[in-house]
């Protein structure tokens, strides 16, 4: 009888979690690009990802088995598609960090790629998952390159506080999950 | 001295033979986009193969490698990437055929992808290497789309004639290589 009440309050804990725990970022951020496609709203994938293929078994009378094979550093992003006939490339990266955003998450040919799609006129950014605190933001090229410029004369890493002034807040919802293109739309006004 | 004139004919025939000859078509576009990257003129890059990995192991002091996998029906495209502020999207295709280009060369989904792109206000086409012609021709989606409806009524293939009437001859050079972009400028001029 004591612990009931406990019980119950860590069940209505549990239901008011939000809906990221469990799943990870990548699962839902596809699982957000496929309401865009069935809903004709825009049409972005995940790449798949790069792998040196080795060596290919060919079993009779069924298909290639690929026997060895390495996973390759990306060249590019994980995401790209179409918006509004715009152009969109984005990498995604969760941290627990609760503080800052650590820049070695992420490649510098990654960066160099965002930043030409940025000056090719795309819309490009890095979708940002604090996994502690639960919150994604968007924080767009521009800024990235800014706080990577930085990094090489001293700090290694993006402050959650610069996110949280300089990027967009992504709510999460149900349908869809991450709706990350409310956040590209004020991108598209602000030109 | 007989086969003389004969062996000089021949060399002055694989001089002259076309550049595509020994190299991958894949390759030939893969060169182009390097072409295209490294002038700064787009940002096109091929997507990996992609791959369902089963079994991977991590021996000791290296790193992953992965000892099962199959390979997966792409969703999508080929090549996708921004060229003048535009979003392109293509697939690219073989064939020895003379004189057709088989529609079983291409999936549906990736039609149904290159349609979605074009409605999006994207660049989306099929690029078709007739191997035994060395001709290279860029097909729009719209006719693309044109002649799959067809099929489901009769003819399962585009008469190369076709191809040539309402389709862009690319023509082969040295640096790029097939410069496909020529052939996109004409769309977007034509808008």
């Amino acid at each position: 009888m004591i612990n009931y009440p406990n019980k119950k309050a860590n069940f209505i804990k549990t239901k008011t979690d939000h809906s990221n725990r469990g799943m990870s970022f990548e699962n839902i951020i596809n699982e957000t690009n496929e309401y865009y496609l069935a809903h004709d709203k825009a049409v972005i994938h995940k790449k798949p990802i790069p792998i040196q293929i080795v060596k290919v078994d060919y079993p009779s009378r069924s298909g290639a088995v690929i026997k060895e094979a390495y996973y390759k550093v990306p060249s590019t992003t994980d995401y790209n598609g179409i918006y509004k006939g715009k152009y969109i490339d984005f990498e995604a990266k969760e941290t627990v960090n609760k503080t800052s955003f650590p820049l070695s998450n992420i490649h510098l040919h990654q960066i160099t790629h965002l930043e030409s799609i940025m000056k090719h006129d795309g819309i490009s950014f890095l979708l940002i998952f604090f996994k502690s605190l639960d919150k994604i933001y968007l924080l767009e090229t521009k800024y990235l390159v800014e706080y990577y410029n930085r990094s090489k004369e001293g700090r290694k890493s993006i402050k959650y506080a610069e996110i949280k002034e300089n990027g967009y807040l992504i709510k999460e919802g149900y349908s869809p999950r991450v709706d990350y293109l409310k956040a590209v739309d004020k991108i598209i006004k602000k030109g």
